[in-house]
């Protein structure tokens, strides 16, 4: 069966839209054309039916007579909703056993449990929300550093949608232009002018190109820079690693310990968020004692890196040695920090040595933590150098793809006006370019499509 | 420094008070003389001073010119508010990353951080609930059984705090009327008739030690009842455990997993939750093969049970054997429930001499289910035997402890009457009880009380 199923939309659904576990307040969000009249039925108090929207009304939760809870209802008259339907939020006591006993109670009435992502994805079927929009939420909701939480705020509040909607309805016009054209075949006709077509065409896939080029950059701010710690045994490595992940771990800490278990080998810094990719490896490699430089095994891993941290240890290496070491590192596209460490016991000649070798390095002692900052603040600026200017930026695979299938369509389009092709080739590659481009903001979707985004929502968003 | 301070009254505070964690919604709760004052600084929507009371706003939470999060402001005008201040309830994005920002740009407009339970602490000092209904709610929100759910549902609607307000003005009546004895010392007149107060105090004492009585149970209600299963190795008792909480397991699932750590040893059967305590060290015995009935290192934890669960093996025990080890519960105070298990391959004879035997014992084979319906029916009806009638039960430690010397002041004005102690002392020792009762509904209460109840609610409560 379909996840999304055209008579679902009927069903008034219901569920947990806080955080689970133990919290001083829960909220159990209705959606659904009998959304107020079903909760009205077990809240006794003012009868919402007759309250205005966007009003709040203290009453209790019954089943017969039992008292369920005590709780706020807020009613939102559709479609002056999130999810654009009539909507009821019951604000209740925090303990799993009264929500679920409250959504038993719904359930008893005829409210059906809703499906991950379903009240959005409602929010998307009634128009208040674009398909870009609709993902961003969950974008935003994931978000952990300021660099995710601006790209995903910008594109939940329109974002590249609008200036997409627009290449659309200009692509619209030309390809109308055209198949007017076929109506007029045999009298030889050119209602849409190919030279501006060609400007438009060429004009958009600059701006798709723009979008495509910033999916990079966008894609690590989203999830993390891939980020290696490299060096041998007893250069420091872990010593380093937990100096800058402590560091994340004073700012993070204020959210309660809420994200322990995901910061493990992720730290954030001015906003950007530096992903230590399988460091772990890494960490046990030290304690193996494997000879060499010690990076063979983990090659593969700083080849996917955008950025390796070398440390070395400054006391010991000579400077032939770490020219050696660094060679290693000649192929990838990586940027390289070397790091000399131990600069507390490294006399002035190696340090002076390795500042004069690389201008670009950085001198600390993880130990004592002096320059680690110095370090923070090159990992920062690496960052920066490559930041996209552009205030949209792309962060998701799915329109990645589509922008690439639209620009090859806008390419073909070109082509085709190169090669002279007929009106109605033209405008079957400027419909398929529509598509794709239709296929970000939702104009054009497939059940499969919505299946598929909205199920890795989080049930009750 | 006092955790409750005068002076912090005047502060505008603000804290989650969802759970933490990833949800589709998160709802950061603001009180105080400035919460729509403050909080409407850095919405973008309406002016949230002009709107009326209980009204829901769409708005921006504004850092500059940064949009932090679009959200639900929905705004209280105290009194007519949970802490009985204004307050605003921001429902934003389920992100911890966003929650944390908003605090902060709340906490920059010179919004205080909550401590645990100062939500309620205001409540309660603006007498929107007395103190065992603010203990209530604490209760209520840790609430993970529909039993432990009513007792917590009904204390915190006013419970006995209605009958122990009530006890406290007939009392306060009659020790004002002693104390106005005082006044004419000298012409040796009674005003407070001895008879009709040792009828009151009679009578008050009867309804505290009900109270008292409630205690044991409404504390199993809360905690769980105390339960283990007992017997020989290799008797079935893992099976049979594994039986039971896979019962609940099934039960408790719908709460999403919320629960999993704390429901290993703990199942609900029709409302009532039974702990099972320390089974594991009683699982381990199993494997430690120890000789003989195997419970002499256990007969600690069965002396602290409320019920006992026996199971032997009906197929290999003779009746002789049967009652030598049950022999050793001789002395518990538990209810002990001899369990006959492996009927499945038991003779028709050995099930009926068993049943001869043991009219309340059960039959059943762990390893196929059959007869463990009867087991829970079994324990199930062997609590509510014991369940106080009176609907109103004492659950909190505190209450019991101050029941207990109110109960023990009470006996002695009653004492004091019989051995006819002056008025000055009787008055004293009616005060005294006065006091007790007092501190279970709050009239009396101390900087320390209020810390030690409060700061062991969840901040945002």
């Amino acid at each position: 069966m379909s996840y999304y199923n055209k008579h679902d939309l009927g069903d008034t659904i219901c569920a947990l839209a806080t955080a689970g576990g133990v919290g001083a307040i829960g909220v159990i969000r209705v959606s659904g054309s009998q959304a107020i009249t079903l909760v009205n039925e077990v809240f006794k108090g003012k009868n919402l039916t007759q309250q205005p929207t966007h009003t709040v009304h203290f009453g209790k939760i019954m089943e017969g007579t039992r008292v369920v809870d005590e709780v706020l209802a807020s009613v939102f008259i559709g479609p002056k909703s999130y999810t654009g339907e009539h909507t009821v939020e019951l604000s209740c006591h925090g303990s799993p056993y009264i929500q679920q006993q409250i959504l038993q109670v719904l359930v008893g009435k005829g409210c059906r449990l809703a499906k991950p992502g379903e009240f959005t994805l409602r929010a998307f079927l009634n128009k208040k929300l674009d398909l870009s929009q609709a993902e961003a939420v969950a974008d935003l909701i994931a978000s952990n550093s300021e660099e995710s939480h601006r790209t995903a705020m910008m594109q939940m509040r329109g974002g590249f949608s609008a200036q997409i909607a627009h290449m659309r309805e200009q692509l619209i016009n030309f390809a109308s232009l055209i198949e007017l054209e076929l109506d007029f075949a045999e009298e030889d006709v050119e209602f849409a002018k190919r030279e501006e077509l060609v400007a438009l065409v060429s004009n958009i896939q600059q701006l798709v190109q723009t979008l495509i080029n910033s999916f990079a950059y966008g894609n690590a701010i989203k999830n993390g820079i891939p980020t290696v710690i490299a060096g041998k045994p007893n250069a420091g490595k872990s010593t380093l690693l937990n100096a800058l992940v402590n560091e994340e771990r004073a700012i993070v800490s204020a959210i309660a310990g809420t994200t322990r278990d995901t910061i493990e080998e992720t730290f954030v810094l001015d906003g950007i968020t530096f992903r230590l990719t399988d460091t772990a490896g890494i960490r046990h490699q030290t304690s193996d004692q494997i000879e060499a430089i010690g990076i063979e095994r983990t090659m593969a891993k700083i080849q996917q890196a955008s950025i390796v941290v070398y440390v070395f240890d400054v006391a010991t290496t000579t400077p032939q040695q770490l020219a050696e070491e660094l060679h290693a590192f000649a192929g990838i596209n990586a940027i390289l920090i070397p790091v000399a460490n131990k600069a507390d016991i490294a006399t002035a000649a190696q340090l002076q040595a390795f500042k004069q070798a690389y201008q670009a390095g950085v001198e600390l002692s993880a130990k004592t933590q002096q320059g680690v900052q110095h370090l923070t603040q090159t990992l920062i600026e690496a960052v920066r150098k490559h930041e996209v200017k552009n205030d949209v930026v792309i962060t998701n695979l799915r329109h990645y793809e589509a922008l690439r299938h639209a620009n090859d369509s806008l390419q073909q389009v070109l082509n085709g006006i190169d090669m002279r092709i007929t009106g109605e080739l033209l405008a079957f590659d400027i419909r398929k370019a529509l598509m794709h481009l239709g296929e970000i903001t939702g104009e054009v979707t497939t059940d499969d499509l919505l299946a598929n985004i909205f199920s890795k929502f989080c049930i009750g968003k």
